[in-house]
């Protein structure tokens, strides 16, 4: 559903006019206005001007304000270095201490060990302090994108205590829609939504209205898994916990879009056989470094098919059409053998795979194989026997053509299982891989049948 | 990040116990642990047990509890009518009147024409006539996806007179995390924040806390760029209006979520040359029928590869080591072409194309191509000489290398583009589509350079 893509955003602010009041030095002017937009525009118009520009902003804004656009800026991971080195080192690191923690620690994963530590040194303790705790989980897990903005209530108060402690934690906490109930050893016991706080009598427990069977994920869960649920029971917002069902924070539902979005675009690099992420790079340089890696691996191995084919110059010298159907099968047999993986990565990845067993796939997988192959095999011998009259040759294409799609199939789904279970990426298994293994297996098929028919077909 | 995938749902409910509540008719004690459950869960359960069991379901059951479970379910889109079958006709119409009016359109739009309508008949007539409007809309548009369950407050009320409305409407609302404020015809103004309302003093004007440069979609926008928009302001809903500025719905972002799913599985499924979506077919003649059609296409084109390569025949007669590297060559242009593919489609999806000229965009691609061509080019020239000791195949493997690249790399930026520009969905210009074309243009390349050196070759 790609062809009718977003129009060019609407523009929600005048950019020469916030661009004069900055230059003009208008500062209540330009404050005025600037802050009556939403961060997105903010930080749109923020990552247009020059450094200049920028250098006035720094003057006219205070850090919390900045610290607002921050976490509404998109940035390629190795610009933030730069932008920070840009502002006063103190002005930057309360930007970074009135962000939330989660943003802040994203930010500061693109740094220098040595900036890392400056900046929390010169920063407010407390805020050092849980930026500490996130920076200490690992990439990709729940941990990493969790937030410690939440609103924790204690399992004993009122409803009418309860939204006394929202009204104060508002300005701060992440979002307000969940409030987690926690016992005095900062247990997670429950959970309240906002929604059945406003129509609870005010006298009611806190104990008598929550939830007490939260769902909730652990802070070593890997992001995709957290994702997946809040995508099954439509959560704005899950409690993290430790293995002592100690809560650690909340990740929001902003950030499991991310997530999402991250993870497909990651899938679907990897099958195009595109080192890193599919992005719009803006030099060439920049895009040919990204896909040389595997162009480069692939040529290796397409020697392999070139070295391959070279022990079959005897049988090509022979019969030299043998040689028109080559890229034919190796094509044919990429293409099912594609198929086959993208099938298995993605049932891996939504978790469908894991819900029955690996034999059944295969052997699923095995049967699609035997019918593809046999329906391909069979259009490619009528065309080949009313194109050349060669009834062999037709027969002999088409026989290799059905062998090497039964083959391609089920390497393009044991291959990935098998990276699974040993706990490699089986997108790294990538498209092109697949492909050229394909071509040399089916190669292998078609010239090896052809070797032992020759002298029928000369 | 696939490698480690959500392990088996921990297990939420107690299936047998359950099913032995059911099977013995306890109706009280199966009502109480069921409705305790999350409707996700309910929605597992209903959808794992046999249809005699969930007729025991329909009658412990109310329409309006039957209607929770099927906001969570995930069937196959051929599944419903099969299950609403199931039901008695007046339950099954109570219970879409009393869903979300945008899930029970999604129920229906599964259904025929006949059943729509008699269904529409037997509901009440508000719930048929909400219903009735949404199924108007065409499927990946704004409309589609929205809900008519939002709460509006007028202008000229008070944060008290605001949180009345809210109390009351939380029931059905589907979310109340936001209030949209409109004018006596019911033109959008404005938006709070239930955040902003629960700071905000009780005698407050809403027009004096209200955001009123609203962020809205049009009824008639596509779903992708809702998407877009709601996933860089970090909305969790957004209003949607039509022409005149009048408020129609909001979209929440849980049904965001599936749209980005669905968009990255269909450019997923389209790169790999699967018609309809990825996805884990229960048998292999399912599986077999979404891959021929594709299959199929292409052996056709594969076969003007082989007509090609035929018409080369002497060459190859008296050269046979040629045909050694036309799969490398045909694979290597491949490759590029599906990486520069990939970019485009995916730069096209994200809406970063429009950002940018065509021109500059095809240009850098040809800048990609060279790099990466000279770079293949060279190191395939360097592997041919060492392995054949024949200076002028490598000089042509690599010349034709370097060219083919080249072209597939222009190609593969170029098409997709032009079917953009041509309101055709570029996805559809797939991976294997593209493996192919390029597959003939560097053949082409390939024996047109060898054919004229050939007395130089032998």
């Amino acid at each position: 559903m790609i062809e009718e893509t977003k129009e060019k955003d609407e523009v929600q602010f005048d950019e020469q006019h916030l661009r004069q009041l900055l230059e003009n030095h208008e500062t209540d002017n330009f404050r005025e206005e600037f802050l009556a937009l939403h961060p997105y525009d903010q930080a749109q118009f923020y990552e247009k001007v020059e450094p200049d520009i920028r250098q006035i902003i720094y003057q006219y804004l205070s850090p919390k304000e900045m610290a607002d656009i921050f976490e509404a800026i998109e940035l390629d991971d190795d610009e933030y270095k730069g932008i920070l080195e840009e502002m006063d080192t103190t002005y930057a690191a309360q930007m970074l201490a009135a962000m939330y923690t989660d943003d802040a620690v994203d930010v500061l994963n693109e740094l220098d060990k040595d900036q890392i530590s400056h900046f929390l040194k010169i920063m407010d303790k407390d805020s050092a302090q849980e930026i500490k705790e996130l920076l200490y989980y690992e990439e990709y897990t729940a941990g990493s994108i969790m937030t410690t903005e939440y609103v924790a209530i204690p399992e004993n108060s009122t409803v009418r205590s309860a939204m006394t402690i929202l009204r104060n934690a508002a300005p701060d906490a992440e979002t307000i829609y969940y409030l987690f109930v926690v016992d005095d050893s900062n247990h997670l016991t429950g959970v309240v939504s906002l929604r059945d706080l406003i129509i609870a009598e005010e006298d009611t427990l806190i104990r008598q209205i929550m939830n007490d069977r939260v769902v909730s994920v652990s802070v070593t869960d890997d992001q995709e898994a957290v994702a997946q649920i809040m995508k099954d029971y439509n959560f704005l917002a899950v409690p993290v916990i430790n293995s002592k069902n100690e809560m650690l924070g909340i990740i929001t539902v902003d950030d499991i879009i991310d997530v999402i979005d991250e993870e497909a675009s990651d899938d679907y690099s990897k099958l195009a056989g595109v080192s890193d992420m599919v992005t719009f790079d803006k030099s060439p340089f920049a895009a040919a470094k990204k896909r040389l890696p595997w162009l480069v691996v692939l040529l290796f191995l397409g020697m392999l098919t070139a070295n391959l084919v070279d022990l079959f110059t005897g049988t090509l010298e022979k019969v030299a059409v043998l040689a028109a159907f080559i890229p034919l099968i190796g094509g044919t047999s990429g293409n099912s053998g594609t198929q086959a993986l993208a099938v298995a990565v993605r049932g891996i990845a939504t978790g469908d795979v894991e819900d029955e067993s690996k034999m059944k796939l295969l052997l699923r997988e095995a049967i699609t194989g035997i019918i593809t192959g046999v329906v391909c095999g069979v259009i490619a011998f009528g065309i080949v026997f009313f194109w050349k009259h060669m009834w062999l040759l037709g027969a002999l294409v088409g026989a290799a053509i059905c062998c090497s799609i039964f083959v391609a199939t089920i390497a393009g789904s044991f291959i990935p299982l098998l990276m699974h279970r040993l706990k490699i990426d089986p997108a790294v298994a990538s498209g092109p891989f697949i492909t050229t293994l394909n071509d040399i297996t089916s190669i292998l098929i078609y010239l090896g049948i052809a070797t032992m028919f020759i002298s029928k077909l000369m």
